[in-house]
């Protein structure tokens, strides 16, 4: 099954978004992405994407990213060559990249936790170059890898690199959506459409989106949401309580700010479930002398990707339409424009952008 | 199988533990105890104790209890008479009271959150009169009592009605203690014990008591921690990472105060869990900065009793030596002098104090 | 909340379905319904439906019920009056009846295991009159009665009392649905049905039905079905083969034969699991032979109607469409005609028959 | 981390126990196990045992182990040298060897079904030469070795390549063991009596162990059953009625014969689990006539090894004594002799017989 490749010579350029600092982004050459260890894949990358994390990486809030290295995480195309101990993946396979890199063998992977993987983790487009590019390699390509189902479009398929993972597994899953629930997600981004749309896998009863974009609470309405809620414009514990009686029993954080995880505090019911997705940059207060008796949950997590191939079978089946969050496309050689369109997100009616090779 | 019981007459009295505000109790009579429902039962104390809540009481701390309110919601008796619908109990009957009081009809105690019944929760010493008398009225008394089993002594069922499922539910259930866990409790009073007897039902590795009364510590100990920490003497996160490597995967938080909360999220491990017990005053910091990608669940509860026919079991069983909470016994009628010694436990090195009537 | 009641005078008859030993029923009058019990209360019926045990027992299959027997364990009505401690429910209420009988009191009861309620379980219609009658006396009122939820009409409503609950517990609880799992239900009676629309809460992926009525299949694929199979035409497990390959997830027995459960153990794929929601009243060849190494888990149960509530929330929200479950009408007092119409389903092209006072 | 090895030549021999069909086995020599795949690690063999499996081997029940295989699938022993993508372990390492291999990569793997393993699986022994000899070659070394705990005896740590998992797994977290549960085991073998002392990870209040051998039954005494049943001399259902009332809340199959899942059946408690852990020749007799509506769950299981890592830190706490599992021990090059031992257990009073290279 494995397959042995000549590895490109020296020479061999490619073109990638690179970081060179705050602020400092170019669409430059590199060298080619080439397997190193016995375990890598090269990706020819057909489709990819950017996500909220390159901004703040482009604001130069993530110092593990430092000058030159490429970027992205998210990525779907075609196998250009493999090492020669993987074993589920040959040249020309069709596949997803899953922004977190799993080796399968280290005490996290065993355990579910990839994102904690000894070997891997979050490393694409942060420690290693990413998929804003012509190529990239993929470490542990076994596992850190997924066969394109197919019928699937690239456009859709891309989605679950990275944002259907977490919404669901950060929000859906460790909030425990069960039928009948009452469900609230705070921001409406990607992530917290993402959370949306495979929160309703599991038929809650109402689905409550709150942010202050009003276009983005319409989209959210379109995509599933029974009530939104412009928090600028109205009290959300008021209508949260008129609407649910003693509030919520699952309140999904999508935005990464104090303010939000108060609003899941202010709205939980007795025995609910407070499941952060959001990236946090300070503490929070927890109101412990309010909530201390009140059987709540609160859970934090960085996406594991564990529940790709469940993503993958319901996205073959047809019951997730995730290609409608990509709502504008690009050449991934525009990928300098896309930038500036996905930064500019609430003003373009952006939510995902599409970059196709 | 219900038992028609005549009411005692209107001058029928009791002696009973009376809160008269901050710093006020008497030990004095009141009118006896009798069925107002048709699912009470009235039942004779013949073991009490007293809880730390009590004394958070009588600081005025609770502003739900008023003057006048027998204080305890702990308790073993005999059912001395029976509403017309009491269907579980039949005068005569040993039983332990349940801190909690529990309609079973409504939709909390459907869920199995008694601490959230529309028609009890924690009343007992709190809403009504309690169970530091001669004789306490139960209500709902099918669902609040549980029959005595036999051959166990008084002094060690009557931890049943609080601490143990306290400890268990709150603590070592919501914890998901695991067989080879790293578990760590902070505080070693009753219910830190409670939780370290019960985290022992599931055979973690390491069993870690925090405290700084080298006393606790030294009983924690005998009652089965493999290390303890005495925080005011060692740097507890250096010493966790020492005995851990990369900290607990449970953290029981049992005291009460922001300081506990603190060393839980400092010594806590990917993937870990962090449950409170404690009943909190302040908010806390949480630390979202450092948590939101580390997987971590935080839970707080009210116990709910839930467990109690299962810790009966265990107790029955022998598996469970709850006696060995009794440091100190006195009769029921010296409770003024019991509440001085529990009031000074640290230097009266008391766990809990037995009532004997 | 609890309201007394004048008990109706002896005289007081109404009408209601009586059996009189296999093959013989009448509508004849019957003494009233009355409260004997405090816990109880007296619904006046508004829609009932006839069950397959209903016809089960006509047929003299089921020893306990017995002549004189009123039958009936499906219904929605009025609350009539209620005994003297019954607290969730008042005179007029609209209420669903629950086929089990739970008193929340006894061991079971508190394990969420109502239909081996000791003081009830399956009596209604069994061991107590029941529901095809003008009153129905419900024993332990707060704990088998339910709150119709506005908005949603009677004839959808009353599809709770029995299949859904029956084919979503024992057919898509136990069978553990998941999103883009392949489940296979074999029979597409009723509960097969109930099952197929409950499997929908979870988003599986492919929902077979297997039958050898024509019409039921084609029920089934408006129902939701994404496959059906009919096996007198077709090699199940080929053409299960085909569909899944190595077999499905799931796999719910809604049939009651020995042949059934043969052809869940031929397509269950390794670490799927079968739920039986059949009555049997025979032993069946499990192959331990085949399955011991396969990781297989099976189950059987009685409803518990524990998951009513969240039925009743699912409903309310539109999510359930229990109504189209009704296809034959008939005024209560033709009772003795829907009969004959639900006991020639097949060629009536009948699921459930409704009844309306 | 990974080590380049010098293959061994072509002349290097060692010694193993081969198979040369039903009743023909020989210490004789072999060429020395070499890494073939870059995922491969060759042990050198430091402790040993046999298996029961290896016995039906030897009677030639399990067909696809050919003339000339290596038997055994249990072992503790040196990474003598390891394949060029090995991670996890380097020449000198002590590791414990799975009887199940894992490649961690397939879809079995990533859920966790390491039993079902495209790569692997059960094949140590069976359909690749096992670990009855001075060496053995080990696929997929990083998922299917274990670094073997400081201070903790070879003959301890042996015990779980296979009794311990399997006892725990397909027996007690299958049946899944509960505080205060009542437990029968039918059957006292090895492992059998690995599920009684895994049992006791949970706290169960009675373990009840059947089998015919009172040696056994003494034995299990010994290892902490509550109570044992020799039922060629009493009447088991009787007894367990008397026991526990209504029946077990886990029966625990580990016999592998149609009698002993009779047993299981005829003395579940409603609600209860069965966990077969044998291995069926034969179909069994499963009564749904009776069992339908009993809330009844039955599991089978192939050992997948994954509670492994738990394993060790419960063996490594000191909360496991495994060592007294070996009864009787043998030079490894003695192994024809501790066949012929082991081949007697009854008479010899065998458990396992321990072999030290």
């Amino acid at each position: 099954m494995t397959t042995a490749v000549k590895e490109p010579t020296k020479t061999a350029v490619m073109k990638a978004l690179v970081y060179h600092g705050p602020g400092k982004r170019a669409w430059e050459d590199k060298p080619k992405a080439a397997v190193k260890d016995p375990t890598d894949a090269v990706v020819r990358i057909t489709t990819s994407t950017i996500c909220g994390t390159d901004l703040h990486i482009m604001k130069g809030d993530v110092p593990t990213v430092t000058d030159g290295r490429i970027l992205g995480h998210e990525g779907v195309g075609l196998v250009e060559s493999v090492g020669s101990s993987v074993q589920n993946f040959k040249v020309g396979d069709r596949v997803l990249v899953s922004c977190i890199t799993s080796c399968g063998k280290c005490d996290y992977c065993k355990r579910g936790m990839f994102s904690h993987c000894r070997n891997g983790g979050w490393i694409l487009g942060n420690l290693i170059d990413g998929t804003q590019a012509e190529y990239v390699r993929i470490p542990h390509a076994d596992n850190s890898l997924y066969k394109a189902p197919e019928g699937v479009p690239e456009e859709a398929l891309v989605m679950l690199s990275d944002i259907f993972p977490t919404g669901f597994e950060c929000g859906v899953l460790n909030g425990t959506v069960k039928p009948g629930d009452k469900v609230a997600i705070v921001g409406s981004g990607p992530i917290g459409l993402a959370a949306l749309l495979t929160a309703q896998f599991y038929s809650p009863a109402l689905l409550i989106l709150i942010d202050r974009d009003d276009n983005r609470l319409q989209v959210s309405r379109s995509f599933g949401a029974t009530h939104t809620i412009n928090y600028e414009k109205e009290n959300v514990a008021e209508r949260i309580q008129q609407l649910t009686g003693e509030g919520v029993d699952v309140a999904i954080e999508a935005v990464g700010v104090p303010s939000s995880i108060d609003t899941c505090q202010a709205i939980i019911a007795p025995g609910g479930h407070i499941a952060n997705i959001g990236v946090h940059g300070k503490p929070v207060e927890f109101h412990l002398e309010k909530l201390w008796d009140r059987n709540i949950t609160l859970t934090t997590r960085l996406v594991d990707t564990v529940t790709t191939p469940m993503l993958l079978k319901v996205l073959r089946s047809g019951k997730l339409d995730a290609r409608k969050m990509g709502t504008h496309n690009f050449a991934l050689s525009d990928v300098m424009k896309a930038y500036d369109t996905f930064g500019n997100a609430a003003k373009e009616k952006a939510l995902k952008v599409v970059l196709k090779a």
